[in-house]
């Protein structure tokens, strides 16, 4: 197995920094020269300064002895609707920046002060909804990284960063982790803050991360959140968990190759002892898509009603075409929507409160082909709409090569036993490393 | 009826400036006259600049013609908590102003943007917590007017502006709107936008208004909220509502005289027409105050942790008592805190969703004697849990002559209907005007 930097988690990244086996600028400039060479086909990056880069490992380096944080010397990516006060922050469109987010938004001061640094704005769709960017997947350029948090996921996939920062109102982090093949945390909206950050959605808009493995997806939120939500590490579970398996949602198709590998890993799961209990989605929840569609383009067309008005020539036809969309959504429509959608939660507690997460694709299938679309959320907006914590775990490739993704979600604020649901399974599904002298 | 500026609601400044009766800047004048000869006895302001009013004042009566919003010169009261680029913010404090606060909050944004101003920066409680300002109750000297909006209540209830903004975690709204005798509203949190207020409890901080009526409340809120969560004007009821009676809290004694003054109004409402069911506390709500307790300290502790760490000796030793106690709370006991939070959410949307409203005290009685404590929370400790939007409205004055509040409470997202339900009890239990020759 190759010990490049650039295969580093971030655990690992540290425990080589604080070893002194790796400076904070050694460490910087291999990803540096990854990045780099990766960016004419990745695009993964809005904005990467080179020079900034190392400015800032030095700095690492300088306090290397004095002051050492949690993420001492780790290059995080952020994505380029989050604030920067020393970075542009564009949020994938030409027009003019927005001036609230010329200061650090709270998650980026935490990554701060916790002794980490922006290693470069990535890549989102405009305004965080569907136009694409230009990032490619980083298993095949014709495809898809997803979106909106697309090069967030790309940027961790292809190496460059050990972990990045994103957000979800839709499926924004998990479906482009699962199509990046890595791993993407949406927390309940309230464990990460978002002040600081472009809003769409404020009822919807959450904050995440993404990283290679469970364990450093858990570090990096465990400092972006407020304190006590989220360990810094999950804790091995003492018995294996109750796991509701969720095959499809009413208002997609998954495809055959997902629902064939969600099984198998289903059936793995439950050779390593969970128990699985296979669900179909209760009818209280069927209308999620429609409640979901109300509320994001009712509030976006509020939210971004002042950019539109100033430079409509400068935003998408579908953008625009949703953003008017949403303006003629009346405020009975938008105030039934949001009553609905609390009681969906209280129902959705109900039923999943009997389980320890529940099991379903992460996408309908892998990344599909092109770049003029970031894929289907649809396996997302459930939980989004309930603001159920989910995470997406790889679960291999397809036939083309293409990863796959698993999604668990649990109840909101159980952001602490999802990941360590989470942990279990990654370790059960790890490929097995026989023991010295074991006999099979 | 007197016709003084200091005693016109929002609604009726507006009316007047529009029509040329009245400039912003006399209006302002007769607000400040009255303001500044309060005040050596009120203490309602933080911050309040003679001179920055009469300019605000001004600037609108330059643009009277050319551009009117809907709060086109309207003062507000401003707490001191909530940031604003041209005031100072201390939040009750004599620590360094914090540099996050020195820009306008989303509320103040929208409030500029609607044609009002800020009048000045109102007294809050240290940080928003129990440790009381100089503020006094307007009915009273000697008695707290509640907090920790203590300021924007004591403010509107004194005519020195005829809206306020504040925020509440467990009673900061409600409690001093009931004991100025006013009417306090506290929306479901995400109704109004949180970015730029100083934090306490991300779970439970929430910004609302204070105003003289429910009209002049609704059209505050309506301003700062997010498009379409409450309507500028509340639509005349067509049948009367269906309102749960809750006289007590299982964790708190109410006063006689506040028992039957909330008896006495349910009567009268009754006659008027609504239903009226009287109900006790589900058994799955008692711990409410426990869950509160476990949130509200441990966020505290974490929020204000870079104050304490840097101004110990500047902070009350109830507020160092209590973030000391707050760090002391694990993770585990924060998060079960959490979950349990969201069980009875679920739980309570299954009890309230049978009433247009559930009417209980807004304080256990009246404001209590001495400046040293601003009254029990207890009343409004579930519905901030609960995230239930709340409204107080005065109902007369006890034997001593201050003033009684009652309570409606709603479920999440039910704002508007909720202003709807108290603008009907507010018309019923209005000093009634003989119709001119109307036979009784």
């Amino acid at each position: 197995m190759s010990d490049a930097p650039i295969t580093w988690s971030l655990l690992t990244a540290q425990a080589r920094m604080a070893a002194g086996t790796c400076t904070a600028s050694e460490y910087a400039e291999a990803l540096l020269a990854h990045a780099l060479a990766l960016e004419p086909t990745l695009h993964a990056y809005a904005h990467l300064d080179p020079a900034y880069v190392r400015r800032e490992a030095a700095r690492a380096d300088l306090t290397h002895a004095t002051a050492r944080g949690v993420l001492h010397g780790i290059p995080v990516g952020v994505k380029d609707i989050i604030g920067t006060a020393d970075l542009p922050t564009r949020c994938g469109s030409t027009v003019a920046p927005d001036p609230r987010l010329a200061t650090d938004a709270t998650v980026v001061e935490r990554l701060r002060a916790a002794g980490g640094y922006v290693f470069g704005k990535t890549v989102t769709t405009e305004f965080a909804f569907y136009t694409p960017g230009s990032t490619t997947n980083p298993h095949n350029a014709a495809h898809t990284p997803g979106g909106s948090s697309s090069g967030s996921a790309a940027a961790v996939a292809s190496g460059s960063v050990p972990v990045a920062i994103g957000t979800q109102t839709n499926g924004s982090v998990i479906r482009p982790a699962a199509y990046c093949g890595i791993v993407g945390f949406r927390p309940t909206r309230d464990a990460l803050p978002y002040t600081g950050i472009s809003l769409f959605s404020p009822t919807l808009d959450t904050a995440g991360v993404f990283a290679r493995n469970v364990a450093d997806a858990t570090r990096l939120a465990s400092v972006l959140a407020e304190r006590g939500r989220v360990a810094p590490a999950t804790v091995p579970r003492e018995k294996p968990p109750r796991i509701a398996l969720l095959p499809r949602f009413p208002w997609t198709t998954i495809q055959p190759e997902m629902e064939a590998r969600l099984d198998a890993v289903a059936s793995r799961l439950r050779l390593a002892g969970a128990e699985i209990v296979a669900v179909s989605l209760p009818d209280a929840l069927n209308a999620a898509p429609d409640i979901h569609k109300t509320i994001v383009l009712h509030e976006g067309a509020s939210n971004l009603e002042a950019v539109q008005r100033r430079a409509r020539a400068q935003l998408s036809a579908r953008l625009n075409d949703a953003l008017d969309a949403g303006r003629a959504i009346d405020g009975d429509a938008y105030r039934a929507a949001l009553a609905s959608r609390r009681v969906m939660i209280a129902a959705a507690l109900d039923w999943m409160q009997h389980y320890d997460a529940v099991l379903s694709p992460a996408a309908p299938g892998a990344a599909p082909a092109g770049l003029g679309s970031t894929g289907d959320p649809a396996c997302c907006t459930l939980w989004s709409l309930l603001d159920a914590p989910a995470i997406a775990l790889p679960m291999g490739r397809d036939g083309a090569g293409l990863p796959l993704g698993m999604q668990l979600a649990s109840t909101p604020d159980a952001d602490d036993a999802l990941l360590n649901v989470a942990a279990w399974i990654e370790a059960k599904l790890a490929p097995r490393t026989p023991r010295p002298g074991a006999a099979e």
